[in-house]
C-alpha cells in the first residue's frame, strides 16, 4: 500500500521524525571520516555522509557541513589550515566512526575519545585514520553558503590517495567492497553491499553488457 | 600492499581511467532517475548518482549536472518548468536506469527507449517512474555554477513523497532495503545492501546502542 506525504505534512512532523525521514529519502550514501587539525595542533575527526563527486579533472568533490553541529570544528579547522583528510569507513570501526558525531569539547580529540589511531603523511598536517583502508588528502577550494538553511557546501580538490593496490582494477575502478567500505542511510543506519554488476557504457540502440 | 597516487599522477591518467578512478573514490552513492518534461510536452528521464541531502526543514537536496552530457536536457527542462521528479531505482530495472544515460536525441523520450512507464500525479506535470517504489516530486530552488569545471549543483525542495506504507518505521526512518532501493559506485557499478545496524544518537561518554 502506497502512502503520500506532502510538503505540508513533512513540515508538520516532529523535528526528529522529520530529520530521520527526509535524510532516509536521500538513498544510500558514502561514509567517511574527515580529519583536521587546528592552529594549536589539536586534532579533530568527524563522520560525514554527504561526500559527493564533483569532477575528475581536476579531481573535485564536495560535502555538506551543518555549522550548528559537532561538524563546526571540522569547518573551522579547514578554513584555517586549508587542508583535511577523507578516510573511508569499514565495518570493523563503524561504531567508532558514529561516535565521533558526539559533541566533544574543542580540546578533546575524537581520535582519543573513540580509540581511532591518527596517522601522519608528509607533507600533510591533517591526521589520517590508520584503520581506514582508503585515505585521501584534500585541499580546500571554496565554500558555498546555502542561504536557505545555513548549511555550507565545502568544495575540495584531491591531493593524494592511498589505498590497497589490489583494490584498483585495470580500468581504474576501485573495488570498494574489497576495501571493506560501507554505506549508510539517514543519520544512523549502516550497510554492507553486494555487487550486482558493472554495466558497459550506454549508447542508443546498443545492448548493455555486464563488465564484471 | 598500499599504493599512493598524487594529484600529479591522477592528472596524468588517461581520461576514462581517471573518471572511473576518481568517481569510485566517492564511495557508495544513491541512485535515482530524474523525470522532467519540456515546454513541448516531451518527457525526459535520466539517471543520477549525485543526489545528496541538504536539510530537513525545509526538506532540501542537491544533485550535480554535467551540462556536456546526456544530463543537459534534464537541466534545461528543470530551468524551464521549475519542477521534476526523483525516483529511487531497484534491482528489477537498474539496467533500464543505466541505459537512460545514453545520448538520445531531444525528441526521443528515455521512457520509450528503455521501456519504463511514465506515471502522472496531479498537480505535477513532470513524469514519475511507475516501476519506482519511492517517488519524490521536487521544486527547483536555484542552481550553483561551479567555475572550477563547469558542473552545476541543482538545489531543490521536496514537494511530495509517495512510498510503500510499510517502509516507514515508527521514528520516520525509511527502510530502503524493504523498498528495494540499490546503491552504485563510480559510473557503472550497482550494488544491493545488507543492514549491519542502526546506532543510537551519539553522546560523549555514553555507550552506543543498536536500535534495530
Amino acid at each position: 500500500m502506497q502512502q503520500q506525504f506532502t510538503l505540508e505534512d513533512i513540515l508538520k512532523f516532529d523535528q526528529r521524525y522529520r530529520a530521520t525521514f527526509v535524510n532516509s529519502l536521500g538513498g544510500f550514501k558514502s561514509l567517511v571520516l574527515i580529519g583536521t587539525v587546528n592552529d594549536k595542533g589539536h586534532t579533530n575527526l568527524a563522520v560525514f555522509n554527504s561526500f559527493f563527486h564533483l569532477g575528475a579533472h581536476p579531481p573535485l568533490f564536495g560535502f555538506v557541513v551543518r555549522p550548528d553541529s559537532a561538524e563546526r570544528h571540522t569547518l573551522e579547522n579547514i578554513l584555517t589550515s586549508g587542508e583535511f583528510t577523507v578516510n573511508h569507513v569499514d565495518a570493523t570501526f563503524y561504531k567508532q566512526a558514529h561516535q565521533t558525531s558526539a559533541r566533544y569539547p574543542e580540546n578533546v580529540s575524537e581520535f582519543t575519545a573513540t580509540s581511532l589511531t591518527p596517522h601522519y603523511m608528509e607533507p600533510f598536517k591533517a591526521p589520517f585514520v590508520t584503520e581506514s583502508k582508503i585515505k585521501i588528502a584534500a585541499e580546500f577550494v571554496r565554500k558555498i553558503d546555502l542561504v536557505e538553511n545555513g548549511t555550507i557546501i565545502v568544495v575540495a580538490k584531491i591531493k593524494s590517495v592511498v589505498l590497497p593496490k589490489d583494490c584498483v582494477e585495470m580500468d581504474g575502478y576501485v573495488d570498494l567492497e574489497k576495501a571493506g567500505s560501507i554505506s549508510c542511510v539517514g543519520l544512523d543506519s549502516y550497510h554492507t553491499t553486494t555487487k550486482i554488476a558493472r554495466l558497459s557504457y550506454a549508447k542508443p540502440d546498443m545492448p548493455l553488457e555486464i563488465i564484471t
